[in-house]
């Protein structure tokens, strides 16, 4: 089982993908399961085998007593079955850990760990549950200041990394969208999710999160179950993003689920569209919704940004901007939300060259890569080189593999662990039929691998929905250098003879010659001139007519074209900006004792770059002198463009060091004399004396990245003190 | 007649505000309409008095025709008359210019001049019209590429300027907000256009813009209108926001006003709400609308801000985001659209002290403000000194001065022309009964001047608004560094005689004497000890009840307080951020000569903040080795964060310049060697020679304002060229 599979959903097309495609079977290969269930499923069976040795020596006893045996020969049989019982507990207590998943001895578990980050988060206000004051609305969550300034980072950091050293053309769309846009992508029709409501009351349950729930919950906690049983239910939790409806309600039906809260009867499962809805204008007959994405936003701009390129392809469009999904009932805190930024990118290239001029600069990188054979052999991701997964056609093509490399650029300078990131290729079954290839960057979160990035060669469907619905051509021209000699199919149906002949029908009959592709055509020539006759049928007159010669004439005819006009494919990396920087917060966090080893403090070890404050500002003690020189730090800091922070409270500069470590302020500077400061590094506790001229200037070199901390380290006088970090 | 005062309502609570308030008269100061009112007054009274005389001539023409009058005699008549109706056309000449506005002697018209930029805007793709291969949806446009990058360069400076440099605290809600949050900020119930509804098609309009377009279009173009009708339309148009829906549907009656398209009659206008409303979740029963404005996000944490503030007053919050208003029938382009990113700020103070520590640091700036009493007596903006204006009471308190100073920096650092530039004081009747004071940035465009940014001290209102309706305390608390002795008045009615005296209804009887003020608990306890009993009306129980001694102890005691519980005051400047950059748009546009004079060149002037692309790199001729060179500057721009773009097209240098001109491209390098380049300035077109290696570290210092162009042109050879800008 995969479980970042109920996630994955919220970015993007994918859900639609799912929904869209009408391909192969519904069953994920079991050996995607993870390499737990192996070691779970032996523990089913153990366990079963011990209950009935159990059972069978609780029998022997009672038998024993019956048959009146000796008060000796009774004891020992209780001794082996309290000894077995011992061994049942044991085992119980292994294939709890094992269902949990704090078998690998972890020292603390997954959901202790991410209480502790969530607790530390909405403490200092990294997020708040919207309108709190109103009891919250599931789903909607604030970034507080310090959330705010690491999104603010993350998105500047982007634009620099992407639309800026790729120059890409970034644009910026209304979230408002008119159906008919949504109607040509999909959205309106397909974009769904199963739903039951609860018969009596009418409140209304995601059906896939219902049967999910019924699965677990039976997994975890019944542990007499049956190996047979469990594989059943584990096999439902590996497929349950590709029930349809009627198998979902029949399974809801066999198990018996009811709804959570009343225990009252369900509804069959029907789809609800994901879309808020609204109105445009006052006369209510404008259906509107809320985007879903911003990538339908580049799409219908396409013709206007191949003009302002110049007419060349290939080039990127790229929009960051508010997505919004009325989930069912959201779950998974900030990993589900009704509301989210999303930060895509759409490439569009010639479907016929998808190489790429800074291809060079990717393909030696290696890092953990998941593709399609490695899930169905049932192995991990492993790491690769970029380079021989192209070379080896694992991945499809040079700018997939490009956009590939650069999010893994991307996400690790900010700071995500590349031992838990990995690149995951959608299974065939997961593909829309229109997509080349897939990949998912997956990062590993205390909820499980979470799809953080999405990246899709979506060929050319995308641009040709759109030239369909709204009748402009969203194409490209490629002009030929010299003009090419191409032989063409001519089909020319003599008007007269048709008409005498078929006379009301003519136009189908004309219609339907016309539309013959190449071979038929062909045929059709070859057989005139050699029976003088055909009979053909005409699909719209729903009969066969007899064409002659005269009707019709076939050549093929050489011509010479100036141009090549063909649809562009797209390749779409699309962000989910709220997850990554959720995943972000459980890389950086993490926990050291006080000095006094009372307490547990917390850190976040965000790299510069991301960190919602750069520097902190403390004068040693409240002192007026030491207060000046602080002010004027924190003001070249400013002018500087480095955010900082003052604190000129008289609590202790331990306190005050352990308050800044859990904002992952990185650098502070502690004014202890009018000439010269300290300046601390957070996760090394070092700390280096530097004159007050210079320390603006210093901080702004570490915190920019021109300077590493080493390199700071080795210029300037460390400095020890007795009094910090108390 | 304010020309911006339809516009200002897209900007945060105005229209609500003017909505909320049952105050004065509903009627503008007549000395508000332009001074130009006069001239085409004079005019219109000089039209109808040459017209007049013209008759009158006329009819003595007939007489002497009908009397026999001699050939010469009646000759001589029609040559006065001819030469008083061409004094009549030159009148008519002079009237007609002066309502268009062009009577300055502009010397291309605001319309034309208008036209020009928006041609330019739209051709480079500035914006777009949104789903524009959909036909469009009016009031929703895309940034284009070169647009979308002065948006984030304005926001960019805009963090910079407020949320940096005043530390505040910046937060970031969702879009979608429920419905009790818009209760209580008063959007649900009165954030609402008057419409009106052609009665045969259904088809809406708003009735101030039908009753606008009717009297603007009558003055226009009926110039033989009394000056009377005239001074009457003018008036109406100069009180069209007061008017309530009753007087609206009066006046579209009596002037015999119908559907522009379809010439039907209209509906009596009727409120709409501007909110675009939708769902949450999938049950139907929670109403949603999309938020009108970003500021009740900030209201709703208020409590978790002042405690991440450490309880301390003041602080600022800020928040950058979308906002939506379901216009009726959205017009003037870019000004007036039913999505906009918003900056909002709200900056929370003591009631009791208003003063700003940073105050100094504005209070000698000079700019135009156009204080109320200016308005009220027909005078112009005048340049007046911050400090003055708020020690003369003009400005109500120093926060608020600081933060139109504030705003004024920013907005001329951005580009805007101070000349241009005006802060207005709301008028009595334009504010809400609860704001103190109330100025908006208005920036003059060729749409007349108009509202960019509202600076109001809103009081307390919004704080309490949503603690009455969430029931949480939203106030903010002074410790007292000594505990005050303060007078507590102390009802405590006796329960036990209340009870035996009222029975049932007691609770009513308590409930109404706990609510006595001090002066009716005074009033009582005095005749209580002078008469024993007293007569006490009970709302509740609507009568009369007699009280006596033994009912009711009242007293005042003598209590130490510790703290002061208070709901802070907020001052809050809202930009719309769309509308400054239209306007600045507007401001950088000029149009120069071609070298060969055979055509007009858009220039846009932008300062290099806020210029799209700082930079452009082109090889002189087409040739490898410059184009290596070209690569190498182009990347070392990138790399030091500069915006830059190459163009090796072998297009003239002289065409490339113009092209990047009309991007407001600030800065372009030529590779005219392999050892040294030149680099041009848009508006002086001055070159300068710079070595291959110092490029990058010169086009980053100027554009990052660390150096002049001036300083710069001193540093470095000028490069004189006749192949450039040919």
């Amino acid at each position: 089982m995969r479980s970042g599979s109920a996630i994955l959903s919220s970015l993007s097309r994918h859900r639609i993908i799912s929904r869209f495609c009408h391909i192969t079977s519904p069953q994920r290969p079991a050996a995607v399961l993870s390499p737990m269930a192996t070691s779970e499923d032996s523990l089913r069976r153990a366990l079963a085998e011990k209950q009935s040795t159990i059972d069978a020596s609780g029998n022997a006893i009672r038998q024993l007593k019956s048959s009146g045996a000796s008060k000796s020969e009774i004891d020992d049989a209780v001794k082996a079955l309290n000894a077995l019982k011992l061994e049942k507990t044991s085992i119980e207590t292994q294939l709890k850990a094992s269902i949990s998943g704090d078998a690998n001895g972890s020292v603390m578990s997954r959901d202790a760990f991410r209480q502790a980050v969530v607790n530390t988060l909405e403490r200092r206000l990294f997020y708040i549950p919207s309108f709190k004051i109103y009891r919250g609305v599931a789903g909607l969550y604030d970034y507080g200041p310090p959330g705010c300034a690491v999104k603010s980072n993350v998105l500047a950091f982007w634009r620099q990394h992407f639309v800026l050293e790729e120059d890409m053309l970034e644009v910026d769309c209304p979230c408002v969208t008119p159906e008919v846009v949504l109607k040509a992508s999909g959205h309106v029709d397909k974009f769904t999710d199963l739903m039951v409501k609860d018969e009596k009351t009418g409140t209304c349950y995601r059906a896939d999160h219902l049967l999910k729930d019924h699965c677990k919950d039976k997994l975890e906690k019944d542990l007499t179950m049956s190996a047979e049983k469990a594989a059943e239910l584990k096999h439902i939790l590996a497929v349950l993003d590709d029930l349809s409806a009627e198998q979902l309600g029949a399974k809801i039906k066999e198990y018996g689920i009811v709804a959570p809260d009343t225990k009252n009867p369900l509804s069959d499962p029907y789809p609800f569209n994901l879309m808020f809805q609204t109105s445009i204008g006052p006369s209510g007959m404008s259906p509107g919704y809320m985007r879903p994405e911003t990538a339908q936003g580049i799409f219908v701009n396409f013709k206007d940004l191949y003009y302002y390129n110049g007419n060349k392809l290939p080039f990127a469009a790229a929009q960051i901007g508010q997505a919004f999904r009325n989930e069912i009932s959201p779950r998974q805190g900030l990993l589900r939300v009704r509301e989210f930024t999303l930060a895509e990118i759409e490439h569009f290239v010639d479907p016929d060259d998808k190489s790429h001029p800074k291809y060079s600069e990717v393909s030696k990188l290696e890092f953990l890569m998941f593709p399609r054979d490695l899930q169905m052999s049932g192995q991990s991701a492993k790491k690769l080189c970029l380079g021989e997964a192209v070379s080896k056609g694992i991945v499809n093509n040079q700018t997939l593999a490009y956009f590939i490399g650069r999010v893994y650029l991307f996400l690790t300078r900010l700071g995500i662990d590349e031992e838990r990131l990995r690149f995951r290729q959608h299974l065939p079954n997961e593909m829309a039929h229109y997509a080349a290839d897939c990949w998912d960057a997956e990062i590993e979160s205390s909820y499980g691998w979470i799809e953080c990035v999405g990246i899709a060669d979506r060929s050319a469907y995308d641009l040709r929905a759109h030239t369909d619905k709204s009748g402009v051509a969203l194409v490209a021209q490629e002009k030929f250098a010299e003009p090419k000699e191409v032989e063409k199919l001519v089909i020319t149906p003599i008007k007269k003879e048709l008409g005498l002949a078929f006379k009301g029908n003519q136009k189908m009959v004309v219609e339907a010659l016309e539309a013959m592709n190449e071979k038929e055509a062909m045929d059709m020539k070859a057989a005139l001139e050699s029976k003088g006759e055909v009979e053909f049928e005409v699909c719209t007159l729903q009969k066969t007519v007899t064409i002659n010669k005269k009707m019709v004439t076939i050549s093929k005819e050489k011509k010479k074209e100036h141009q090549r006009v063909f649809t562009p494919s797209v390749i779409e990396p699309s962000f989910g900006i709220g997850r990554i920087i959720y995943c972000l917060y459980e890389h950086s966090f993490y926990m050291r004792p006080s000095k006094a080893g009372d307490e547990q403090l917390n850190v976040f070890r965000f790299p510069p770059l991301v960190a919602p404050i750069k520097c902190t500002v403390f004068p040693l003690v409240q002192n007026q002198q030491y207060e000046e020189v602080a002010k004027n730090i924190s003001r070249s800091l400013t002018a500087a463009g480095i955010s900082n922070k003052k604190d000129i409270t008289g609590t202790s500069i331990g306190k005050r060091y352990a308050r800044t470590d859990e904002l992952g302020v990185p650098f502070a500077v502690t004014v202890d004399s009018t000439s010269s400061v300290t300046i601390r590094e957070r996760d090394s506790k070092d700390q280096i004396r530097v004159s007050v001229d210079e320390v603006a200037a210093v901080v702004k070199e570490v915190s920019e990245g021109k300077s590493t901390w080493a390199d700071i380290l080795k210029k300037y006088p460390a400095h020890t003190s007795a009094s910090a970090d108390e």
